[in-house]
């Protein structure tokens, strides 16, 4: 006896349920809720709903499945195989039926919300669900006794086979709209993006017939010194390139408050700004796409992440509010405007950009995109994430409870104001190691593996040189050289008396510490002076202190797991932190990198459109804490000046120097002696 | 025994409720549904809520009013009446309470939903509910300890004090925001864009404090030939300003046929033809804005109507599609964007713009506004309805039926292609009369109330002077010529010899009478030809051609009432009509002029945004006809070419002079003659 049903089991979903013999394998997938993907709605074109059926036993499933259970290889599927070459076992999900109770799998590339991995936190996976998906329909016809507009018949058709209702076109896309039906006759391939609040769907472009063109997106890192992209492939999350640049406003000031600073004191002033930052991501724009060999218009969506001075600035507000208490901004909401609002003028003219929300005034759309990368709001343990940039993002907290602030690090961090500093980028030093005893460094420059001591080193480092100190290496310097005697507690470098190395020189009325001298051969001579150590001081206790602040606010005297994140954070070494006194006392092993979490949330952000509706109700749950106006933030700051500033509150730490270098009058003292004399 | 609550009863509403002593007149008016209006929320400041409470004897209601019914005048009041002035009588409704059983009338200024009479049909009000709106709010401060942004906590107080939800805002107006709200030390107004389709309510404008600033809105009529516009006050409707100019498009093709081929032939004659266009309503815009001594950043809002080409050159469509079957429309749904899509640069950059529905790929948004200002869908007789232009389109119907068609009639009911024709301008002949037994016409110019046999016409337009025909005076030039004999039924004129009048004189090969000569003193000479006796011929077939048909879908041979409409549809005479066959027969006093309907109709949108969707609703029911490849439309409109065509089809018709001027080969015999001679 034949039944007229069959079980249908796909994997990896278990999905299953009975459906009429006959059933295409597409029909069945939909009809059950599994995942599989098309875009031509089962015509046999995309191809994407490929999968492969099981033959023989399933004890698992508790079924056997005959070799006939879905039906012949058909001429369409046939032609396909022919053209494309289709992998050996899989079948074209629209095209076959089902026969008999049959178990089919759906492999991840033929999933629509396929499970991508980070390249940067290789632990974790987005899942790809973008906004902005083709769709291929074939339109009706014009009729001139049933007159609709050919907009009109397009909807229809996207409501008939994808259930994509109302869709909006600009006036620029309707100019184009009729050209391309006719082409195409009247097939097309529509790009739709979808509003995760329920707006209406817009049309985003058009291609005559079935089109395989690829979509592309942008996720910006917008940092107040550098300004970061990836170049997403929007079907599958791949980076096709990557690009930085130094952000061009920083010739109106270094760090945020001297834009403000900048914008109240010039009229105009912010206006000015805006261009200067809206030019520089258009051309990054234009940049990736060159790199990618793909044309600016293929690029159909932007994310982007900032804090809050820059978010004002790139949407053309006057930043003056965020510059004084209470830190009003204009808007917290998430902005979701065409991208040429906020100046992406090269790519595609329909292109949406999303600008993530924020926290308050001082707490951006960067913190937003850290949350959504390292996902405190789902932690057990608690766990503190510190985005080290010009300005500090941190995070404390676990499932029940987040807190938030910003801390005012400064560009030190990044290699600014910092003699020898420069950017991550060939030539820099970026890990170093002090001999205790000898007192002399080794190094690693970008751009080789080799160590400075290393056989081969100097014909490796030809080409770049050493040029200078990234921000990752002036950190290890600094508690290399608080590890080797060479800094006391309280950050002064000790003469060559005093520490019994010939590289710490005389630098006018201070000391600095020579790294590497190859003038002799006219190249560079890389120090650590005085004013440098100060400068990482005062980053590193604005950045601790803002994490104690947290603490102090959740009561906590240590937290279980510490990340760092930033530009730069994954290339801080955790050991070098905790000597610094960046971050407050942990295990070793539980103080992880995250690498550029702020542009993993971007990222997220652009690939998953969920992930938009998620950051956007967890960050009305994250509790915001002032530093600007907290006197324990000062009382903080101030005490974590030394290095460390209190060895009992660090049991993790290993034993330090116990060094002075301070002959009575610190650093001014010196200053007094030289004039006396 | 005094009542603790007390009964209110509105007029002229009727509506009546108890609610506590106590309660201000504003708040019970909300509560029974009353329509009174309110800007500043009832805070005593906008004054609109006024209202004129009764005293004594109310026996319709069987109520009678006591003296103190109402609160005494409080401070707010005083002031109020102090430094603006409170008519006798008036109370603010939100200051008032009620403190008895009380009658009390809501003046119609105080409404919101206004009925404001029509200028030029008298008949009939337009509903105030205009899409853009005032609102007066206090915004809660920022508060550091819950950062939102400014731009929420708008949203609150829209949304507690008006129910008004989540309001878009773009860049431009959120980089205002943040120095508005301060400006108004936290109260603002603030004009409000509803969707009548539901979509999010969008920020227009913003003022610090109360503001009385007006909101405008434009009405354009965008014909083929000439452009008019009227600027109305989005309160009470009122119209400030109309101003017209011509279609600067003419210069690529006279009708639309001829543009549609000028896009065809020459590349990016499209984007010319658009620029043209935009540029010119633009000009419009700012002139009104001048002439109505506003700004025209106060002109928030457009409506636009015209026909299908001009709906796509506007939009930036080009119209090759609609020059050929099917005919088919980019789109047929109303547009509704930002005005600065369809090129109003000048006014408010966050003002809106909404074009009517199409109905047809030959008939239009303006079809759409003429329904919307005739409502045949409501007629309980059959009503033709022919807006006259470049185009005519044509509706005929019931309430049950109604039936729409367009026909090219052409330029020269405007007074195009005729060879003393202009438009409507000082100096233009306007209404004529002939005397059948002189011959000789008597004639009014515009710009004077004086015939030309008056006495005292020569000083009258001695400033302005005759300078030609418009489209009123041809079509009576023409009827007034068959009614004198001058004509013949085929439409030749006849000679001086046929006529016994001197008036007709040689004109080439052909006839031509000489309505008025002043070239002695140097003026001009101004005759109808033979040639625009066949220009009117052609036009007015058309027009007939297309209602015939129509009424053979009907299965009808005569209609109950014919309204003519068109830019300068008023000014044409139902008699002249009906004696050149433009229209079929009807008693003669069913036959009125309805002025520029189609522009009626831009304003009724622009004023009540639910006849936006009253006209979205009806256009879907309107049954289109295609005049182009309907067979019948050449036979009727070769049928209709003489004047008139079938006396028997026109029993309302005067006695017409039995005349033939056919010499044996109508205007070619005359021709051949010539050669031979």
């Amino acid at each position: 006896m034949t039944k007229d049903t069959a079980l249908v089991i796909f994997t990896p979903s278990g999905k299953r349920g009975e459906v009429p013999v006959g059933t295409p394998v597409l029909t069945a997938a939909r009809q059950l809720g599994v995942d599989l993907d098309s875009v031509c709605g089962g015509r046999g074109i995309c191809s994407k709903c490929q999968v492969s059926p099981g033959v023989g036993q399933f004890p698992k499933h508790g079924v056997t499945v005959a070799e006939d259970a879905l039906s012949d290889f058909n001429a369409v599927e046939a032609r396909y195989d022919e053209k494309r070459g289709l992998k050996p076992g899989r079948r074209l999900g629209c095209q076959a039926t089902i026969q008999s109770d049959v178990v089919i799998d759906v492999p991840p590339e033929s999933q629509v919300h396929k499970q991508v991995v980070r390249k940067a936190a290789a632990t974790r996976e987005i899942t790809m669900d973008p906004a902005t998906r083709l769709y291929y329909v074939e339109v009706r016809e014009p009729d001139m006794h049933e007159p609709t507009g050919d907009l009109q018949r397009l909807r229809e058709a996207l409501t008939r086979d994808w259930g994509v209702e109302n869709v909006a076109a600009s006036p620029r896309l309707l100019a184009r709209l009729q050209g391309v039906l006719r082409k195409g006759n009247w097939a097309v391939t529509a790009a739709i993006w979808h509003d995760h609040r329920g707006g209406r769907p817009i049309l985003v472009d058009l291609w005559p017939g079935y089109s395989e063109d690829r979509l592309y997106g942008l996720a910006i890192d917008l940092g107040s010194t550098t300004i970061a992209a990836h170049l997403c492939d929007l079907r599958n999350g791949q980076v096709l390139a990557s690009s930085g640049l130094m952000n061009p406003q920083i010739r109106f000031g270094e760090d945020l408050m001297s834009r403000v600073s900048y914008a109240m004191m010039n009229p105009g002033g912010d206006a000015e700004m805006t261009e200067a930052v809206r030019a520089a991501m258009d051309t990054l724009a234009v940049d990736l796409a060159q790199e990618a060999e793909i044309t600016p218009a293929q690029i159909v969506e932007a994310t982007v992440v900032c804090n809050p001075v820059m978010h004002h600035l790139l949407l053309g507000i006057d930043p003056v509010e965020l510059g004084q208490a209470p830190f009003a901004l204009a808007t917290s909401d998430p902005v979701n405007v065409p991208a040429g609002e906020f100046g992406l003028a090269s790519i595609n003219p329909e292109a949406r950009g999303y600008l993530l929300p924020c926290i308050a005034g001082h707490v951006g759309a960067d913190c937003a995109a850290v949350a959504l990368s390292e996902e405190p709001y789902k932690s057990e343990d608690l766990v503190l994430i510190c985005d080290v940039g010009t300005n500090a993002e941190i995070l404390l907290g676990t499932k029940d409870r987040v807190l938030a602030c910003s801390s005012p690090t400064g560009p030190a961090f990044e290699g600014a104001q910092i003699s020898s500093g420069q950017r991550a980028a060939p030539g820099a030093i970026e890990r170093i190691e002090i001999d205790p005893v000898t007192k002399d460094p080794r190094f690693r420059v970008i751009g080789s593996d080799l160590w400075s001591d290393d056989p081969g080193f100097a014909a490796a480092i030809a080409v770049t040189g050493v040029t200078g100190i990234c921000g990752s290496g002036i950190i290890e310097a600094v508690a290399e050289m608080r590890l080797a005697g060479l800094l006391d507690p309280s950050g002064l470098i000790g003469s060559a008396d005093q520490t019994g190395s010939a590289r710490c020189i005389e630098d006018g009325r201070t000391q600095a510490y020579v790294i590497w001298d190859d003038s002799a051969e006219g190249g560079t001579v890389i120090t650590v002076t005085q004013g440098d150590i100060r400068a990482i001081q005062l980053a590193k206790s604005a950045l601790y202190a803002g994490a104690r602040l947290l603490m102090d606010e959740l009561e906590v005297d240590a937290v279980d797991r510490i990340t760092l994140a930033g530009a730069f954070g994954a290339h801080i070494s955790p050991k070098h932190a905790m000597v610094l006194g960046m971050i407050p006392d942990c295990e070793i092993d539980k103080v992880t990198s995250a690498g550029n979490a702020a542009g993993t949330g971007a990222r997220i952000a652009l690939c998953d459109i969920s992930a938009r509706a998620r950051i956007e109700t967890e960050v009305t749950r994250i509790q915001k804490v002032e530093t600007a106006i907290e006197p324990r933030f000062q009382e903080h700051f101030i005490a974590a000046n030394a290095i460390p500033h209190a060895t009992d509150a660090f049991p993790h730490l290993p034993e330090l120097p116990q060094v002075s270098f301070n002959t009575g009058g610190g650093d001014g003292g010196g200053r007094r002696r030289r004039r006396r004399g």
